[in-house]
């Protein structure tokens, strides 16, 4: 019985382990869409965001059945915890990742993107993309450490968004509201997707310490 | 000892319908800070988003003692587990407020929004607001009923936004692009403040239930 009670909880872990690998995919493959023009690769992502939610589905009915016949205690009962809510973020992640390639199939056969804010946004998926990456390390290895340092990661996606705002705004641009807009949410959906990978980062903390990291912001 | 455990279940929905209660002040003092440019106001926002947070942390700290110690079953079980994810939407929606709040207050002394969109920004607070006392009704209540018609009443938020783009990416648009920008941006903070509160809603159908709701998006 205690044997199938650990088979259940490496169950949970994989499945979160495979969310943070959707939702990786889904954020590179929404930017290639975007950065392309291309509404094929905007439709898979929308209808792949599916697998997510049916995951997310999954990890609370398998946590909540743990809960209520297992009585976990201590480290068991911080991470059936912590698994409902990363459940919530990683699906998230997921819609921000659709939201993106919303934008992008809206603009086909147009880029959303003009060409002097391609670096940018690249490097803002690029950052995003590691943070993901480093959350399913993170979850893999209960790494307290990793989890802290994402938070100096996550700074860069702030600087970039503040360049975007500078350049949308700046007396040079010529591209008109449409742009902008989809600029600005754009950076939105990028800023708030690493924000949710520091909140899985942080849950995690609190799923191997017992403590609350202090919430920033 | 089971007076004390009722005592706490109690004490924690209590604290889930003080946060509702603060979170529709939130909005509804940002919105003000907002229309009238009152900097005072939008940094009264900002500063008292501490409580929400503050909450947050005691509920989840509540419930978690409470999962640890007490074994709870069935609806109770459920109502801790609800509760564990909607002070997460919660914290959000103060978040969101302090977003207009920051809005408001780096447009001071102008007024962020133009004239003519008044009337959306105003509505889309008005419905952010009702949906977020309906909230407090539905968790005071267990009214699943209720949790199902703010679906509907979201519909109006979705209408306003769709119109506030029509708006700005109008011919007609003559405010440039900063103004857009932040029309944009609001619009996609009040939708996102009426998305959590319908989440809320169905936390509080599988609370009641034991039943997912289907999600839509």
């Amino acid at each position: 019985m205690r044997d199938a009670y650990t088979d259940q909880l490496d169950a949970i872990r994989d499945d979160l382990l495979t969310m943070t690998r959707l939702v990786g995919e889904a954020v590179s493959k929404a930017t290639q869409a975007l950065l392309d023009g291309n509404a094929q690769l905007a439709e898979q992502v929308i209808s792949e965001d599916e697998a997510v939610d049916v995951l997310r589905v999954r990890i609370e009915e398998e946590s909540f059945d743990l809960l209520a016949l297992q009585n976990p205690v201590a480290g068991d009962l911080r991470m059936l915890v912590a698994s409902l809510r990363m459940v919530g973020e990683f699906e998230r992640m997921g819609d921000l990742s659709v939201h993106i390639a919303k934008i992008a199939r809206l603009r086909v056969p147009e880029v959303a993107v003009p060409d002097e804010l391609v670096p940018t946004i690249a490097r803002m998926s690029a950052v995003a993309e590691v943070m993901v990456a480093k959350v399913g390390h993170i979850i893999a290895d209960s790494d307290v450490a990793a989890a802290e340092e994402l938070e100096q990661v996550d700074e860069e996606m702030d600087r970039l968004r503040r360049s975007s705002f500078r350049e949308l705004l700046g007396s040079d641009w010529k591209h008109g509201v449409e742009p902008a807009v989809d600029i600005a949410l754009l950076g939105r959906y990028y800023e708030r997707i690493a924000d949710h990978a520091v909140s899985i980062a942080r849950r995690v903390v609190f799923l191997v310490t017992g403590e609350q990291p202090t919430y920033l912001d």
